[in-house]
């Protein structure tokens, strides 16, 4: 986890929580428990959203692996300080508040499971690809193994009556194939009856950045279960947690339906970005700038949604989401082939940093030697997000083609992708006599007047390439009085 | 052109027609005079708005090809009957208007050029595209020699400070690459100044339908001109002819920018459209409602231009134009390759019918022998527009399967692409005993509680495929307490 406050903890040999688990559920006696599967950039935050619920009081119980990293958060958790850095004040105010209420237990100990009524599953699962090393997608596969043993352990240790609610973006057909099976299993060798617990599914669309906890709280949602019961705990349980003034709850026919609706809303955007990828290539060659273009025709409202060019895609989620609803087809349906065209997408994608970095090759004639200063190392403006960045594998070509790179983020301090520091004072960066600027992610720092100033006053001429279309044209002739400056997807200049 | 009236002209032998255009500018005088090139789908609306233009008084010449299909229209056009059946009434208000003002005039005489001040270029330019006869694209061709004949006609015959505007859909870098070395030419060979007149070029985005007038009237566009003064000129042109209260004119960097802004805009669309397309078979094979799905992803607003499923992409535009943009790229500016997602897009948009055909095929255990009604062979919800309609194909696939059509259209009385006639009272299909009813298109009849009862009045159990999700579910159902149904996209059904 990125971002996460390190305390350099190591496991301890013989954990076991029980007694702690009991004493917490001791002091919030009668409140129902919701268990919460997985503390990374969804789960944590999903902990805090149901100690602070709007409906009804929870205690709550985060649960994760006892695995150094993890376990690292649990211990911070239960220590006062939340394990992740985040943009949105509601994140400590939600915090502080679950302290002060004593509502918020985080654990290691799988019988956690055993007390609670809701099971909210927030783990990854992740997909496997096979690339180039230049981002290349040549294969991909996707290992449930973990997944199916976090199931394995609920099935071990949940109520009989329990909700267990899947979040995860999963495979469609994940629910009905993949979990249930192993719940039934558990709960046979447990001479419970499997007719007794209630399976859902509903996916969040947290969107890590200022509105972190609105992106859970108050924003739309899909839901659903294996069958009628589960569907309408599942709404119970949501109707506490969301704020349905605000926002819309709406069931689908199953599992299979909101599972391939979450893979299909990031598939959609992946798609949206990798079809930009080729006009931008294309402006560039006939001349014209994309972004004007764009912006003209998004005022169409059927096409709004059209992207701006850019350095690529990052993030969790479309980076493989394409990928896990075509490898479900094909093996979990039987289908008559990949989703091609979703595939394609991601692997159009992956191709951009390369884009990006060959543009900049050919705009600077050579690039051994260069000192690049890469501002912004997050794949999101205004994000310390590093996961899967683009700019990683744009870094990584620069200096395999003989560059020195200094990277600056306002909001990142360590790359753990480049396991190297990342500096956060702007002027350091310009006062170490960089060849080039290189604005990679749309933080505002960059569009600011005063920092256009404080590049203006760097006393050697620059080479300024901006990937994502951040500078205004006055900002862009502002800097071209003294700098060379080019925009990605700009032939115009 | 379909839906066209027809009055079975030939061609006259020696057609000259100054005489009439002087006398018609006569009677015009003072007025400034719009040539229109071409009087298709587009030119002949356009003429109509010039001639009713809001900013300004035109002497309007409607100029077409001395061949008999638009020998007819011009023919027409001057005898008092507009030569296009449309849905909207503001055609024939503005017609009329035309007519009682008698400032519209048609001729296939170029002669018509030389009194021009303005001349609208709406010519088609087609893209010739090679296929296995199934709808498969094995490969594609533009071939600009009509396009270029009909520059030259323009450069021999146009006044020396002629406003040339293109609004033709051309190949990004058209009129930078074709159109000017055409017209420059042509004005050495007469000894004029190539630096008096101005070409400019801005599209429209004309839908055919119940808005016809005002898909161009009131409609945003963005315009451009080989250079300043060009685009000046188009500007003022298109400020007494469109209704800028209502709507933005977004000036581009450059021809080749709004060139390159019209292609975008329906790849785009395409692409959107492509997209859903393997979604829709994912769907059925995993037993689940896409449609809700697409509802229930539409609500944010970062997804609202995704698509439902549907039984394909017809029409002149969408079919083409990313086609046009891909060859444009290679053939014009040396680009590094074609347009892949985009060329992608009209690959697997011409092999939904096809698609549709199969699931019908697969759902129905063969086709053999069995009666088809077809219910809408347009390519779009209540009108009648067949060009390069999706259900061509669909029909043809049914037809060498061995299955017997009847075709019902309400807007199409004449299927020109297969030259076959088109019933227009259902209760006539209805009664003709078929096994099959398949609804093609979206027009509102098909969806009316009239016509599902009508339908159920049927003595027979029909098979009914919906292939555009245009039944609510509250009609599936009625119809399912008779017949057997099923929706394309829909595998729960």
């Amino acid at each position: 986890m990125k971002n996460e406050v390190s305390n350099g903890s190591s496991i301890p040999v013989n954990y076991e929580d029980r007694a702690a688990i009991e004493a917490f559920l001791a002091k919030n006696s009668g409140q129902p428990v919701v268990a919460v599967q997985g503390l990374g950039f969804v789960g944590a935050v999903m902990a805090l959203v149901c100690a602070n619920a709007i409906g009804n009081k929870y205690a709550v119980l985060g649960v994760d692996l006892l695995r150094p990293a993890t376990y690292s958060r649990v211990k911070l958790l239960n220590e006062g300080t939340f394990p992740l850095v985040a943009d949105d004040p509601l994140i400590d105010i939600y915090y502080q508040n679950a302290l002060r209420q004593g509502n918020l237990h985080a654990t290691c100990d799988p019988v956690a499971y055993q007390y609670a009524n809701v099971v909210v599953v927030d783990i990854n699962l992740d997909v496997n690809k096979q690339s180039d090393g230049k981002s290349e997608l040549s294969g991909f596969d996707v290992d449930l193994t973990p997944f199916k043993a976090a199931m394995k352990t609920l099935g071990e240790n949940c109520r009989e009556d329990v909700l267990i609610l899947v979040e995860t973006t999963v495979p469609p057909g994940t629910c009905q194939k993949v979990v249930k099976p192993i719940l039934d299993e558990e709960f046979k060798k447990r001479g419970l009856n499997p007719g007794k617990y209630k399976l859902g599914h509903s996916y969040e669309r947290v969107m890590p950045g200022p509105q972190y906890i609105h992106s859970i709280q108050s924003y739309p949602r899909v839901y659903s279960g294996i069958d009628e019961r589960s569907a309408d705990a599942v709404e119970s349980f949501l109707k506490t947690i969301i704020d349905t003034s605000q926002c819309e709850l709406t069931r689908l026919g199953s599992t299979n339906a909101t599972e391939m609706a979450k893979v299909l809303e990031n598939s959609y955007r992946a798609m949206n970005i990798s079809f930009v990828i080729e006009w931008t290539q294309f402006a560039e060659e006939a001349g014209v700038n994309l972004y004007e273009i764009v912006k003209a025709i998004r005022v169409r409202n059927t096409h709004a949604n059209l992207m701006l060019p850019g350095i690529g895609v990052g993030g969790y989620c479309l980076t493989k989401d394409p990928l896990l609803a075509s490898w479900s087809r094909t093996t979990m349906f039987n289908g008559a082939g990949m989703l091609d065209m979703s595939v394609k997408a991601v692997t159009q994608n992956d191709k951009m940093p390369v884009y990006a970095f060959r543009r900049l090759k050919f705009l600077v004639d050579g690039l051994s030697g260069k000192r690049v200063a890469i501002l912004g190392v997050s794949y999101r403006g205004d994000v310390g997000d590093t996961r899967f960045s683009p700019v990683e594998p744009f870094v990584k070509q620069l200096e395999s083609d003989g560059a020195a790179t200094i990277c600056h983020d306002p909001y990142v301090d360590e790359w753990p992708e480049l396991n190297r520091t990342v500096q956060q004072d702007l002027a350091e960066v310009l006062s170490a006599s960089p060849d080039m600027l290189v604005i990679c992610a749309g933080h505002k720092l960059y569009s600011m007047d005063s920092t256009i100033d404080q590049i203006n006053a760097v006393p050697q001429r620059l080479f300024i390439f901006d990937t994502i279309g951040l500078l205004s044209q006055q900002h862009v002739n502002k800097l071209a009085t003294r700098h060379q400056v080019k925009v990605l997807g700009r032939g115009d200049i």
